[in-house]
């Protein structure tokens, strides 16, 4: 059981318990053939106040309590569309035939986020193929003024990936195709269907790995990752996708529907093409369009088709398990180690010691270091493995040496890996086990993070059972979660919108790598100044003159 | 004179020569304190036929040869603004007191690009120093419909950043603060006026670099790298400034003036605030809207601050430079030093024979290795020395083995490393040197990246005294260089649309990393289809309603 250590690992300073009781008995989640329990990057949005989650689990089955609608829960108004009609219906099956699902029960799993939190009503589902028909089936949309839910792998945390109300479902399922892949440069063209898990597998083959990781990886599509913009595991090391995607190939619903290849550059038969799907890394020919659909939540394009740049697969992957005495001290070793691991760095995440008594208490995860007011998990990846345990001993002698680290352990081979970075992606889970969880992604200034948790904590009282703060340190992505035993309006009182302006007083975003989607668009505000919200809307009529594309989601509705 | 080699280099196979020849006696480049001479990413756009470009430098000394005026040499018609007249002044002295420039004299530098290649007629230059000035003028500007220019170091390659007629200049000059800096999280918060040396060296004080690096960089603004999407050297490293700028603060002409504070949430005065100047790395709040504006070419807004993400320092640079004996053995030697060098490669420079033969013959630098007909220039960073010794030793072992390098030089100290560089920096001063340059910034598909070089000097015969290519090779980006006698108007018809075609067919750019600017807007349907230039209109014509800001740039004039 004592994992591999490091050369010059002062190995008398550290201990190590029986990691083995990581994940060992607790259900796996129901993210279909995910490696990972989802929620890394966990808090489910601002819903949190919801006794409808279920808790342990978010299974689809269908002895699941049955999900209240959520124009039935929300106060929100159907816009002016069309209602579908056996004439659209009929049109759909020439567009895609075979492919218009409106069986009610296949309809069900769409219609409902994986939270189970929201449900739509839509009466139908299309499943294109190809580019060429979704630019069918957005020009008939908008013609018909039938408002469209993009969907893809439906694992969104905010409610932006099923309907509101009756929107026609599109999902990117069976588009799911890798048109190439290039050995020398890792470029990745591939259909916006495409499982980002199966995607991974497929460029690890050729040595390469995809520049996102994330919880859900076993399910979504990597087009929804673009349309959301996802953060996730690889974040701090290989950036925002916004840097990441070379090209987006989009269909928007402006007449005449318009395909942004930024791929392909012919003319499709149903729509003009706006040449975004270039395999380069460079080219500074006018504006780079794609980048106003990467984040915009499907609400001003659907995205076809995708150009990513992969980097090359590391040989060597490391996990470090820290525990450290105060915040200043995981400030200080957040310092340190990007100075002395530099660029094998891949991961420096956080939490308290809330959640380890939460993991700890619901799922039987162990801590494999001594009792501390915060951890950190420090993941590196390189191209020699020797060296990396070299940098790594060297840092650990130094942040013991220094006091910011009182107690550690290290993880070299898969299996331990994945034991010590389950302490940190469990978490979500943990919490859904402890009682009502009110959720929260924040960005700040990296050294405010934790403000928040102990402000909350102080003003809460013994209103709230836990309020426990990890996530994503290197990144200055916060996810604040308090508990309680049942849903509380005086406890969702106390919370917002104290949280939000709190963040707003130290300009960071209500929304991290989440997005708005439904639940949060009305949070814009404490982020993003009216003039902003002003160009917002300004685009959105520009690209979607009818509005029909994924409404409700995103920008507040107007006044 | 023998460099420090690493372990187990097997010094054998390699050979020395007297690198302390390089750069010995050729005057120094124009660029204000630029510790590079100009033209690391250094083909000057497709002017090239101009023999209005002074050979050997580019001093813009009282004594140099009068250049041209635009609108006498390109068929470009003024558009209906308002020219400034005497009440502007006053006004724009009520706005800007004591910085408002109208000696010709003093403008003279400003109305010319520093390739002296194109020149406007611009009568009055502004200095603002704040945000709130740049809003009055945008806002004073609109409602008087005067077309305003502007204007950062004046280092584009494509007569971007000088008027074409007699636009009012817009300095950023004076708008040269740092406002914040994060230790922890390197993040640089600055006004858009800051030259990138200086920047350069202010967060190296600090133990970080900036995540671009260009030869420009003793001139350059801050806000025109920003605004024009600047690539340069460690763009295969860092990326795109998609992804590293996380925030902008620009002014908007659309009425009312509207700045975009990315940065600063505070309302100014005489605009409306669209905040997008975030020191945050994550925030998916609504649209991202300062992608928008990089690599706008000031034809959006006026970037007035940026807020970006710096790498830490690295704490050993090493430069190798070999011989390929083709280019075949270029792209493989790429491969391997992708997988076997990993997270410390920062850049991937290739250099044909006879670039080499030029920087040899009009400057005296001598090769290092054994004439190939290929040279590769290879640079690391990393945090440890010794680590990174031993990786370039083993990959070069590994080059070698497999015949993919014959013979090749490694530098570790800074002296060394520049003696090398050199040699890939001054290519584009010796093709100065060598005649007329047609010159042309390509992005390929990197396993094509040479074949337009050989099937052009195929094509050209004896019309051509050189046909060479260079590049960032890493980036997928080709300078492709063209020399004659004299200016040729068959030799510029034999090149021109055929290089363009050529580069469409193969789904290229013809502006890497360049920009369109002046001198290639007409260009950019090569690379973009309709329905994309169509949507770039709608957004200049939604930001920018009377078309005032940098008019005649980057977008092809409507037919």
């Amino acid at each position: 059981m004592v994992p591999h250590l490091v050369p010059r690992w002062p190995v008398c300073l550290f201990r190590w318990r029986a990691a083995c009781t990581l994940g060992a008995c607790v259900p796996q989640s129901a993210w279909a053939g995910a490696s990972r329990t989802p929620g890394p990057g966990s808090p489910r949005g601002a819903v949190g106040t919801s006794p409808l989650v279920r808790r342990g689990g978010s299974s689809s089955s269908s002895r699941a309590p049955e999900v209240m609608l959520t124009r039935e829960r929300y106060p929100v108004q159907r816009l002016p569309f069309s209602v579908v009609s056996e004439e659209d219906l009929a049109a759909f099956e020439r567009i895609t035939p075979g492919r218009v699902v409106t069986d009610p029960e296949e309809l069900e799993a769409s219609n409902v986020d994986w939270l189970r939190t929201v449900r739509g009503c839509s009466k139908v589902l299309l499943k294109p193929q190809t580019t060429e028909e979704v630019s069918h089936i957005l020009r008939y949309c908008h013609e018909r003024n039938l408002a469209v839910n993009p969907q893809g792998g439906n694992t969104g945390m905010v409610g932006g990936s099923v309907p509101v109300f009756d929107e026609i479902i599109l999902s990117t399922a069976l588009m799911n195709q890798v048109i190439s892949f290039h050995g020398v440069s890792g470029i990745l063209v591939c259909q916006a269907g495409c499982i980002l898990e199966e995607l991974s597998r497929y460029v690890e083959e050729r040595d390469f790995i995809m520049p996102l990781d994330l919880g859900a990886k076993g399910s979504c599509h990597i087009g929804g990752n673009v349309a959301t913009n996802a953060g996730g595991l690889r974040f701090l090391r290989y950036g925002s996708l916004h840097g990441t995607v070379l090209g987006l190939e989009v269909v928007c619903p402006a007449p005449p529907p318009q395909v942004c290849t930024l791929l392909h550059p012919q003319v499709l038969a149903d729509g003009t093409v706006l040449n975004c799907l270039t395999s380069l890394r460079k080219d500074n020919t006018g504006y780079d369009l794609k980048q106003l659909f990467i984040g915009s939540e499907g609400t001003l394009g659907v995205i076809t088709a995708v150009s990513i740049l992969c980097p090359p697969k590391p040989r060597a992957v490391n996990v470090a398990f820290l525990g450290c005495p105060g915040f200043a001290e995981v400030l200080q070793t957040f310092s340190t180690c990007k100075g002395m691991l530099g660029e094998i760095l891949s991961a420096f995440e956080f939490m308290d010691a809330e959640c380890m008594q939460l993991v700890g208490h619901h799922l039987g995860l162990i801590s494999p270091v001594q009792e501390s007011p915060f951890y950190v998990l420090i993941e590196t990846s390189g191209s020699r493995a020797g060296h990396d345990a070299e940098k790594l001993s060297s840092f650990l002698e130094h942040v013991l040496d220094f006091g910011l680290v009182t107690d550690g352990t290290l993880a070299t081979d898969q299996r331990r890996v994945k034991m010590l970075w389950a302490l940190r992606e469990r978490i979500t889970e943990a919490l859904s086990r402890d009682g009502c969880v009110y959720k929260y992604d924040i960005s700040l200034p990296v050294e405010r993070l934790y403000d928040l948790v102990s402000d909350l904590r102080a003003r809460l009282g013994p209103q709230a059972k836990h309020v426990v703060g990890y996530g994503h340190l290197g990144d200055g992505n916060l996810h604040l979660n308090v508990t309680a035993e049942a849903f509380s309006a005086s406890l969702l009182g106390a919370l917002e919108p104290y949280v939000y302006e709190w963040t707003a007083g130290q300009q960071g975003s209500v929304s991290a790598e989440h997005g708005l989607g439904f639940k949060k668009k009305d949070v814009l505000s404490y982020s993003k100044p009216p003039a902003a919200l002003q160009l917002m809307q300004q685009l959105k009529a520009l690209l979607d003159p009818k509005g029909i594309l994924n409404p409700y989601k995103t920008l507040p509705a107007r006044a």
